[in-house]
Parts: C-alpha cells; sequence; structure tokens
C-alpha cells in the first residue's frame, strides 16, 4: 500500500495532507487563509530546500521579532512594512475608481484626539524647523468641492521625530491638527518642512535590512487622514518629492500621485502675512474623495 | 510618467519591487531565502486579499507566538510541526537511496548524555507501564549486518510523559539508553510500552489547532539515532500502528514505513527470560542505514 493511500506525509502530497486535517475548522474563512498560507510555505520550502541550520535561524528570527515586541513597539508590522505587505494589504482594500486619491499606510504616529484647528493655524507648537505652508482642495471626482470634510493631519518635526516619540521634548499635539472645510472644499494650515526619519532598527528587522543592504529610512512626508459624510476614508501621505530616500521608501509607501512639490518661496510681503521671518516652503496638494458605494 | 518607471510599489509590480532593493545583500543565499518568501508571502496575500483586521489578527498570532517561546519552550517549533514544515524540511534533508529506513523529526526531548547499557538492558527505571521487548538488526542497504552500530533511543512512559518533562517524578535518564551491536548487527532492549500524547497545546498554537478542529495528539512511538562509521546517521521513530492517532499525527511524522507492529504475547517461559512478571509486547523492527557518500 503506498503511503498516499494511507493518508501519510510524504514531500509530494504534503499539502493535501495539512490542509485535509482542517475539514471541521470551526471557520470557513480561517480554513480558506490556512489553506492558503500552507500551500505556498510549502512551495517556498520546496523552492528553497532550507538546510536544517538555516530552518533554525528562521525559527529563532521570528522568535526574536515576537520577542521585541511589546506595549510601544511592533515588529512583526515592521516586518510586514519592510516586505511590503504592509503596503499590499492597504492597496488591496483601498483600491479607488479612476481620478480619485490614493491611499498609503497610516503608521503607527496617529493620535484620536488632536485638537481641531481654525484654518490656517499653525501645527507647529515650539517654532523649530523651517517655516512652511500648505494648501489645497477637497474635491469629489467630478472636481465639485466637498464642503464639511476633515482633514486630519501629522507630520515628524524637521528631525524627524513625532511629538509622541520625544514626550517632554516637544510640545503634546505639536504638528498634529484637524481642519474642516467650508463650502470651498479649500483647507490651508502652516507648519514646518518634516525630514525623513528611520523605522526602528535596533531589532532582528533592521539587522535583516542591514543583511540585505537597505537603509531604514523613509522619505519626509505629512499624513493626512480626509473624510466627509458620503465619501471613503482617504488615509494617505504626500511626500517630498527631493528627499534623498524617495526612490527608495524603507516601507514602500512611496506613490507617484502622491509627491507633492515643495516650493522655496522669498516673498517678504507673503512671509509677513503667514507670520514667519523670512523664506518659507510652499506647497499646494488637492485631494480627491471617492463617493461610498453603499 | 508610469509608477512602474519610477519604481514605486504598486499591486503589479509588488514582488519586484521589494525584491529589487536586495541588489547589495551580504549574502546571496540570504538574497535567494528573501527572493522566494517576499513572492510567495505577496502571492498569498493576493489570493487570500485579507481586511485589514485579519492582517491585524495575524500580526497579533505570529507575535503572541514569539512571546510564548522561553528556554523550555519552542511555539515557533511547534507551529512548524503543525503545518508540516518541519516534516517537509525532514524530509528535503534526508532524501534515502531505495531500501534505506525513512527518518522523521527528532522532536524536542533527545538528550545528548544518556547512558551506553549492555545489550538487552531495560530501560524503564519505574517498573511503571505494561512490559515490552524491542529486538532487531541494524542493516546495509544489501542486507548485511553493521557491526558498531550505536542505537540512541528514547520514548514517553505509558502515560505520555518524557523523563525530562517530569523531573523528580521519573528517574533521571528513564526510558532513555544507548546500545552499540555486535558483528550480527543485532540489538535488543528491554521498555514499556509508550502512550499518545499531545503537544503542549496551552499557547497560541493549541489555540490554533482548536479553532482548525485538530486534536494535539502524536501517536505512541519509539525514537531512534542508529549510526555507525561509513553510514549517514538515521533519525527516526518507530510507531505503533494500533495507536487511535496512527493516522492524525499532530506533527505528520508517521511514514508507512515507520510501523512497527506491536504483538501482545502471553508466554511466561519467555516473560520469565526477561524478567517480566506476566504477558508483555513484542516488537521486531531493522533498520537499514544508507552509505555515506562522500
Amino acid at each position: 500500500m503506498q503511503s498516499h493511500e494511507k493518508g501519510y506525509f510524504t514531500e509530494a502530497n504534503s499539502v493535501d495532507v495539512v490542509t485535509g486535517r482542517n475539514a471541521s475548522a470551526k471557520d470557513e474563512r480561517l480554513k480558506e487563509v490556512m489553506e492558503v498560507i500552507t500551500r505556498k510555505l510549502h512551495e517556498a520550502v520546496k523552492e528553497l530546500e532550507p538546510t536544517q541550520d538555516e530552518w533554525m535561524q528562521a525559527i529563532l528570527f521570528l522568535t526574536r521579532t515576537g520577542q521585541m515586541c511589546n506595549e510601544w513597539r511592533q515588529e512583526f508590522i515592521l516586518l510586514s512594512d519592510v516586505l511590503g505587505v504592509s503596503m499590499l494589504v492597504d492597496a488591496i482594500n483601498n483600491r479607488k475608481p479612476s481620478g480619485a486619491s490614493e491611499s498609503t499606510v497610516l503608521g503607527p504616529f496617529h493620535v484620536a484626539d488632536a485638537p481641531e484647528l481654525p484654518m490656517g493655524a499653525n501645527i507647529c507648537l515650539d517654532s523649530k524647523g523651517e517655516d512652511m505652508v500648505i494648501e489645497g482642495r477637497i474635491l469629489d471626482t467630478e472636481g465639485k468641492p466637498i464642503a464639511n470634510a476633515v482633514i486630519d493631519v501629522w507630520q515628524a518635526n524637521d528631525e524627524g521625530f513625532y511629538d509622541v516619540q520625544q514626550k517632554g521634548i516637544q510640545p503634546d499635539f505639536n504638528l498634529r491638527g484637524v481642519f474642516k472645510t467650508g463650502s470651498d472644499g479649500h483647507y490651508w494650515f502652516r507648519a514646518v518642512k518634516p525630514k525623513y526619519y528611520p523605522i526602528p532598527d535596533d531589532g532582528p528587522v533592521g539587522q535583516l535590512l542591514g543583511n540585505l543592504g537597505r537603509h531604514p529610512y523613509r522619505p519626509a512626508h505629512l499624513h493626512y487622514i480626509v473624510s466627509a459624510d458620503g465619501f471613503e476614508t482617504l488615509t494617505t501621505h504626500i511626500f517630498d518629492p527631493d528627499d534623498p530616500y524617495i526612490h527608495s521608501d524603507a516601507v514602500f509607501g512611496v506613490k507617484e500621485s502622491l509627491l507633492a512639490k515643495f516650493n522655496k518661496v522669498n516673498d517678504p510681503a507673503r512671509a509677513k502675512s503667514y507670520e514667519f521671518a523670512d523664506g518659507f516652503w510652499d506647497v499646494t496638494h488637492n485631494f480627491v474623495l471617492a463617493r461610498r458605494k453603499d
């Protein structure tokens, strides 16, 4: 009698034998997930033919990754990020109709209770960095302005740190704000030019990046969550296209459509109108929301 | 300009963009491993189209799995075991020439310094369980006996526990021993009939098995490592084919060729010759070693 007939595991039937055990799974989706994961995992093992030592290295890498996690650090999300999995999940869950603005990853630094500010407010509370003014419109896919759209923005400072990473150094809610559009769909606020920064690279994921000859940097960006009644919420960034890491974001968050020109302006009258001392950065970026389907 | 031309990440080019970053990897094998893992991971994500919530559930499952590991517990090895990955790696690394005995997983309970015992010794040190005598021959693929073969055996007791799991309850080195063959290649020793037992199922892997409707049991078996000069070392088990879990080993370790008939014998004269009180189990199993290639 062949092993296959008895249902014993062999190299040839490995996927069928393992997934065949899940016939009584409590949940059809879990069964489907484990079928695909088992199949792809076995395909990878069969293609790579790891030695026992390589297998053990993989086990220990995953173990270290789990053990690096705590209340403040999620090393498996970092691993997902640097392997492009987070961006892939984001892309799959945010396929937009033609003309709508594209999404990118939320990231770990969003804060739910940032203050709502009057349009034009300066979200930089410590006067550190190069002044910047940002404006644009929130539009529907026909180009019509959306009134009462809520724009939640947050960004790193000019040293590449978010307020929550530097409690006691930066003021609370530094470089965060929530704005609401009027009938013209227009938004504007003042801030400072953000800087590129590394993802946390003192753990197993940073070590992997190093061994792969990869740097840990994300190019400079601002985060946006734009929402409005009747429209799908948009979670995205805008990026500085002149950033040294714009073509090599460690987490693959950059999209062509998310590049926003950062123009250096030397115009004393405009600077004065914004209460800026001198030259400043000027950014214009519109966002187009997709209408909710249901 | 297309995103692709700039090298930005899209659903379509995700694998190429991520693996393209590894051009300067320090190690060609690592580069190859990450290429295959990234590709299979992205294939799985594209096939499953996980929601953000499902992705987070996967992140948290891996995190809990890492955090369950300690000096005594390796939950990622358990995960590898129950997904058939450990057996697949074992199979790939132990393809045997025709006629040689098949391998199976080492498992976590081998002890390096078990005592060498005289042939025929009883490895059961606490007289608990049903008596058993095991014998057989160590042969080459031409059927010739191998002299000076070393046979390292270990097993669970009749309650399904290894000595190292019950320190202070079982004597040290209970149900373990090392034997060396003479010129006839023959081995024999006395023991007790082992019992099925669960893999540790109080962690995330046990919870996954439960959700998949799977039990955590391994069918009753004895572990063997058989080695001899000039031959490839064989790490394997023999199984009781009448065990209730023989067709559903939680870690997929059973192979047709590793089934060893466990015969119940009621023969007072033979029992007395083994110093057994009464009826006993009689097992005969030969092992065939493959000649080392180099």
